[in-house]
């Protein structure tokens, strides 16, 4: 028996962990040669992007696949990045786990050291083929080459051959030069759609591909605006772990317990980590902070210390992260960059989208950001599309493992007029549903950073995000609908109820009638119509609200608009709040029955395509009489409405010379 | 710009392997509290299980899980095993990627050398405890208990005590505990759920279960035989890489080229190494195998010697690898390990389970097994239960990452009698679907090992093995749907006609005329009834043939039996070829019209659960004709039928003594 745990024994050693991954490639993406491909070139162009960014250089890219032979092609990765000092090109391209970016807490497309050596050992696994570095910075007179292979055993860079280069008309920059066994496919899931898909979120960058039969595709920069340099931050609290705290206790370089809660993590001020060190009973001034039991430190903290510390921490109430670290789309772009890629498709409708606030889970800031684009040549009866963002890079792969499917899955899109089956599943019907998660750290499923851990805090705010995109489409679905069926019931009884009375006038001798009161108690709706129009570098909004109700409403109106700043002319004809959020709301205090009231105000310096459709909700009366807009979703700000409510109901005479406040008896006759 | 660059450099750095796990735990599995749990139980008890298989020990296995507080739980995974010298129990338990079975080409739990230390640093990490390891092995006096935690920033073990212990009763064995802040549920995805699907697939485990509550639970093990101790064996040929045979070329201890080619890898034969040389056109003695342009090697090979050799490698014809590197479970032991847990649901049928032979990918031997267990108290309006297994663990997260997931959602299940919306995805239905992949080296997605990636060799004999499989369930499907419309259609016929005749054979004074002319030529097939019934110790097998058609008929009948060895007595009456793998062929070379011919047989040895319907088919008459048994699939081997269309026609006479072939002039009067 002893001889089994002995021979046992025997055979246990290290494992190293580019041998690890080298026999477990299909953990790093490489599982099949279509996908190795798109995985080399999305490491090579991830790595770029994020060096101009960090330079803040406006990145240019050039990619290009040249078939060698059978299945064995060559990849080129250009970029006008700062470049990357020739002492450390071994150990970035050469040596897994090896990275500037792991310990830094802001978000950025690389985190782990993986990525490009994966790729450098991938292509010397399939084709024996070592892979070329050259490399400028803009401080050296020249440009440097180097071939160089990776010890699997080892784990360390072999450097075959380095050599000086003229690199003409090149100030600074990197090119990537690989062979790999693989396959060019189009298609769905490939080189061109990566480079689509990532254009698409990375609106400042210009990328140029050359094909394997040598056609040149160029996607221009749309915005010359670098996205603001993402900054790194400490550690945030929240969710912080037990065995955390105390790795980052035992290592600090704070003088005492007070500094440290103050220096090594985001938003603790002095106040706080004293208060913080109260509710855990422990002196603020206390500097041995390493774990009692350790050899040699008999003054060190016990573990009971450290988890009254951590309960202090989750009881005081800490700002949300810094939003700095994270580098969000923006709702402009999102529309831009879906626009620019779907202009073939048509879309009948873009909804509003959505950016929400930075949240935290185990302390890393991460924020959703949510598009919906609905119509057009998009087919009706297949699942809807789904565009998975992280960071900036498109997810091609593992769609049914990812928590943004999942998320889409869970929600209930019949409620957003898509059809599917028990109110669970991937959603049908003509639309594309994009979501991005950012984050200083993407959990991602495996190395291949390919699908997000369900993590419950992100699930939630992706969840949330959809609901609120969803609720635009729904509102545009709807609106089309009641607008249709209005319109005809309109039609109906104003052309046949004139008919009836003039023809009963007639034959009883008597005058025509006055049909309003009783139109609109056949009708029996407040009818609210609205439109925007782009004219003159600005978009001109109206909303009309027609009382065609027997008797006198009143209600609140609401709105949501751009969240940028912008020029509301006009927005204060009626008492409005309008807030920071861009959610306005007006109170319409009296509308007689067969009246009308107009709200007309303009947006400026938006783009024509930032804006084209209004979203238009009502509280305060009966949902079921309105048609035109939808009843309040629960989740707004409820101060708006007592605001509202708590107001008197009297009518208000302030500037109303842009409102149809007058009288008009036949408020039906108008067009 | 320098700067930018060297800055860059200077936050280059080396990432420990513990430390990259640390940040990205939802890598190992550990990303939810639940999923903690679940996932520290796993890798402790496939740790034992693997060790007690190595040392031909009958696992029996207790788990423990108390709460300690709020979140924390305390979990003890105690086995019988061979124990683990203590030396290496630090490395073992605090040490990632450092294992005994990486390196080895045959099937296990662990491969990775990942597992228990992840469980053992997240709970460090999360309760700031350290794991106690107990271990004994026969030949030691005493036990040893040692308290360790990881230096996650160096990847190695720190032993905080170790002391001998007295560990009463027991022989050998390995006992861990761990602290961990978790959540306990019961459910689908559990702890429980866990331990009864791994009670499935380990029918020779014994497992004890003491849950939070204090409740105990036993699975009793079904089966006193150890599964075959696995081989390990070289690397099998098929879908080498150019760079792992460099690697592998550079590394060897073989004196020639011929040499290398037959003691480092499976299956190659000194003739075969030669003629692999040869058509590489490379000297079989050569002895310098080391790549040529490496520093003082001037005699190696070339890069296009190495393309050479691979080529050759894939050109000629290399025998499938031995299968004694895999354990499969048994069509035998899956009806059984199903039939054990699904009692509750009392299922109307257990299809034949499927043990497809080994195949390679990327030259690892792999195997699919399938199962699929129908009807009962199975939910109808669902879509089916999937139970994902790989080498003998259950996967109980990830499935819509999973190739097994893929695999059945690109079958067309509706030609197996499941509900699916355009034949893709999961079918809807009252049925379980099992799959077991077993491997030297499972392709998982992640290190958290919850999903098979999508090789393409692997997913295409899984969906090989569901479509086998689902043939028997449709076969099922449509005997009971014919078998009750049959049975309807000769009640009546077989009542009306005989008083319609009696009625008017009085009427006109003339004799009641034979009716089996007029029946034939209404009904108009040949019928095929099957039972199987299990009395002393056999199952006794029958089938009639019933020639319900104006003229004689000759056919093929073909039925799939158990594949173990078994005493087919009384098969042999009618000509019949039997193979290895249970197909058996009837040559009914002649039924005369209104007759029936029947074959009786019984099979001994089988436990009465392993059989308990029969898969009955026929090839060479018009299948429209027949009712009772579908015709042959395509994929059979077609020699069996080649000998009966080459066979003649004639009426055979050997040994008939058990067969109706006598004359039967009213055979519908038959039973």
């Amino acid at each position: 028996m002893s001889s089994i745990a002995e021979e046992l024994a025997k055979k246990q050693k290290e494992i190293s962990v580019s041998e690890f991954f080298e026999r477990n490639r299909q953990i790093l993406g490489f599982d099949s040669q279509v996908k190795a491909l798109i995985m080399g070139v999305k490491e090579a162009v991830d790595n770029s992007l994020d060096a101009c960014e960090e330079a803040s250089i406006l990145p240019e890219i050039q990619v290009r696949i040249e078939r060698v032979e059978k299945d064995e092609y060559k990849v080129t990765v250009e970029d006008n990045g700062p470049g990357i000092v020739k002492r450390m090109i071994p150990n970035v391209f050469g040596r897994l786990l090896y990275g500037s970016r792991f310990h830094a807490v802001r978000q950025s497309r690389g985190q782990q050291g993986i990525g490009i050596s994966a790729t450098v050992m991938f292509g010397q696994i399939t084709t024996g083929r070592a892979t070329t570095v050259r490399s400028k910075t803009a401080h050296e007179e020249t440009a440097w080459e180097l071939d160089l292979i990776i010890n699997t055993k080892k784990n360390l860079p072999e450097v075959l051959r380095e050599e000086p280069k003229i690199w003409d008309g090149k100030d600074h920059g990197v090119r990537v030069e690989f062979f790999m066994n693989g396959r060019y496919l189009s298609g769905k899931q490939s080189v061109m759609e990566y480079l689509k898909q990532t254009a698409i979120v990375n609106p400042h960058a210009k990328f140029t591909f050359v094909d394997p039969e040598g056609r040149s595709i160029t996607f221009e920069r749309a915005s010359d605006d670098l996205p603001p340099p993402t900054k790194e931050i400490k550690p945030h609290p929240e969710g912080l772990e037990l065995g955390t705290l105390m790795n980052m206790a035992n290592e600090t370089k704070s003088k005492s317990l007070s500094k440290f809660l103050q220096t090594d993590f985001s938003r603790i001020s002095d106040r706080l980590a004293k208060e913080i060190c109260e509710k855990a009973g422990l002196d603020p001034e206390r500097t041995n902070l390493r774990l009692l039991d350790k050899k040699d430190n008999p003054g060190g903290l016990r573990l009971e210390d450290y988890k009254r510390l951590i309960e202090a921490l989750s009881s005081v109430k800490i700002m949300a992260p810094q939003t700095d670290c994270l580098s969000p789309i923006g709702g402009n772009l999102i529309r831009k960059g879906l626009k620019n890629v779907l202009t073939e498709i048509r879309p009948e409708f873009y909804a509003h989208p959505v950016t929400r606030e930075a949240r935290v889970y185990a302390g890393n800031p991460f924020l959703v950001e949510v598009g919906i684009v609905y119509g057009g040549d998009l087919p009706k009866e297949q699942p809807v599309q789904i565009l998975r963002f992280a960071n900036r890079v498109p997810l091609l792969y593992q769609q049914g493992a990812c928590a943004i499917t999942k998320s889409i899955e869970r929600t209930d899109w019949r409620r957003y007029g898509l059809e599917q089956r028990g109110g669970e599943g991937i959603p049908y019907g003509p639309a594309i549903i994009m979501v991005h998660v950012a984050s200083t750290k993407v959990p991602f499923t495996s190395e291949a950073k390919e699908a997000i851990a369900n993590i419950p805090e992100i699930q939630a705010e992706i969840e949330l995000a959809l609901k609120i995109c969803g609720r635009s489409l729904k509102t545009h679905l709807n609106k089309k609908d009641t607008k249709v069926k209005t319109k005809a019931k309109f039609d109906i009884v104003q052309v046949i109820l004139p008919l009836i009375a003039e023809k009963s006038a007639k034959i009883v001798g008597k005058p025509v009638p006055s049909l309003s009161g009783t139109i609109t108690k056949i009708m029996n709706v407040v009818w609210i119509d609205d439109s925007v129009a782009y004219e003159k570098k600005a978009h001109k909004v109206r909303v009309t609200i027609y009382n065609y109700t027997p008797k006198g409403q009143k209600m609140n109106l609401h709105m949501v608009l751009p969240q940028e700043k912008l020029d509301y002319t006009g927005l204060q004809m009626f008492p409005a709040q309008v807030k920071d959020d861009g959610k306005v709301t007006w109170e319409l205090r009296s509308i007689p029955t067969t009246q009308k009231v107009e709200i007309q105000f303009q947006l400026k310096g938006l783009d024509q395509d930032a804006y084209d459709e209004n979203e238009v909700y009502v509280s305060g009366i009966d949902p079921s009489l309105v048609i035109g807009a939808d009843p309040l979703p629960g989740d707004w700000d409820v101060k708006a409405l007592q605001i509202s409510e708590s107001a008197s109901a009297e009518p208000v005479e302030d500037d109303e010379d842009e409102v149809d406040y007058d009288e008009q008896k036949e408020a039906l006759s108008d067009d």
